[in-house]
């Protein structure tokens, strides 16, 4: 029997960024690498165990995450907030943990997370960019930010997005709240945010894709509104490719993370 | 004879953008890959005739440009305002070309540049950035950027910048002029933007590798006004590492990109 298998078993949750340049995704997958089988690697090896970790969000491959979340359960008695110190020792420079705490038990990172927060990058000018090629979408024709800006106040509240999801999208229910949105230019660069209480599958990068067809003017500011009402597919964009689209943030409430306080003395 | 042999010279000036990380810097080096190199072999493929550029400014392994210029003679009838388009498709997607337009015989990119702006980037954070860790140097200690502004303010106008570069530096002056500076935070993103007139071999990076010690209290913010007073280099910080660093744009006046009227004529 390890040394381990004798302390309180703890659920971990971590705050992680990654470039998604290199990965096949979060998800573990039979084809390339993912972020996820990465971290937990690392996690096996400092804690000493065989550790698998539960994610807030699948990111596809390509997509960027400032913000995702995890959780794991552990017997090792690596404190919670040493864990970044730990892994970014081991993980490749392209993935960074940023911050370890531990939670509830009952605690699970995909299933309890608030709100999410996405980020949608495009560089907008003739010929793209070298050096943020892998983070932005070059669109070469000019793109108009006003009435993308109106289209994406639109989204605001809440709605059926069932046109706003990928075929084999496996939700029960589409209607979805949007809390904030926002669209800003800068020289050549377009940044497109929104916060959300959950999304469908693939349903940023359509969002982000008629937002781009928008400002060329080759789609209504409506096209939204429209798909609200038909629940059509075919009332919205192309799928905005992945590498322009970035996980944020990933939101708990105070109570999903809160410690029992009987738990906290029991295990003092 | 080739069929380019009969056409007349011209000089075509370049603006390129380039993700260093993956390049020996851009001067063709004995180890490495340069971006000169990459350059040239794409114009030589265009233009059907051997080609050498000459560049504004030789950034080193792993230094960015946004901005970096050359120039080359070519006999090749390709208009100058389409290199960008020709050689796009033939580079790596790291390297992109902005914009060429035809230059007089005797403009010389090196020689004849105007100012040039320079921008340094900083992740000020505990773990550092995953998806940011080709441009921007990590400093997990907290700084202060308060004495950072205002010792960068004393870098403005004209001095003896001596001890500001690495052994080794061949300028024949070291007396230079600053044009204006600027230094923000925003999160844990600080960004450092110099222009100047000319700058000495490594001095971007010994002025960043300076505000950084200033920054993190270990160094007083009248350090640069020292080095002027003392030409010492060890009145000033290490250097800091190439990554952070971007050459943002080389300006040229007016008069050196202005074409001949009697020139223009004849070739029309």
């Amino acid at each position: 029997m390890s040394e381990t298998a004798q302390n309180p078993l703890r659920r971990i949750l971590l705050t992680i960024e990654y470039d998604g340049t290199n990965y096949s995704g979060w998800q573990r997958q039979y084809n390339g690498l993912a972020v996820q089988q990465v971290l937990e690697e690392a996690l096996t090896k400092a804690c000493g165990e065989s550790i698998t970790v539960t994610g807030a969000s699948r990111t596809d491959a390509g997509v960027h995450a400032l913000g995702q979340a995890c959780h794991f359960d552990t017997r090792s008695r690596i404190p919670p907030e040493k864990y970044p110190f730990v892994l970014n020792t081991m993980l490749p420079r392209d993935i960074r943990v940023h911050t370890g705490r531990e939670v509830p038990a009952e605690f699970h990172a995909r299933f309890m997370t608030g709100k999410k927060t996405y980020t949608y990058r495009i560089v907008n000018s003739r010929h793209g960019s070298g050096i943020r090629r892998n983070t932005h979408v070059h669109v070469p024709v000019p793109l108009d930010t006003a009435p993308m800006l109106r289209a994406a106040q639109t989204l605001l509240g809440t709605h059926d997005f069932a046109a706003f999801q990928a075929s084999g999208g496996t939700a029960k229910t589409t209607v979805r709240t949007m809390h904030s949105v926002n669209l800003t230019r800068q020289g050549d660069e377009i940044v497109f945010t929104i916060e959300g209480d959950a999304f469908l599958y693939n349903m940023v990068r359509i969002i982000a894709g008629t937002l781009i067809e928008i400002g060329h003017r080759r789609r209504g500011e409506d096209a939204f509104l429209q798909a609200f009402d038909t629940l059509d597919r075919l009332a919205l964009g192309v799928t905005a490719p992945p590498h322009g689209l970035e996980l944020t943030k990933v939101h708990y409430t105070d109570k999903a993370l809160a410690m029992p306080e009987a738990i906290r003395w029991h295990e003092d």
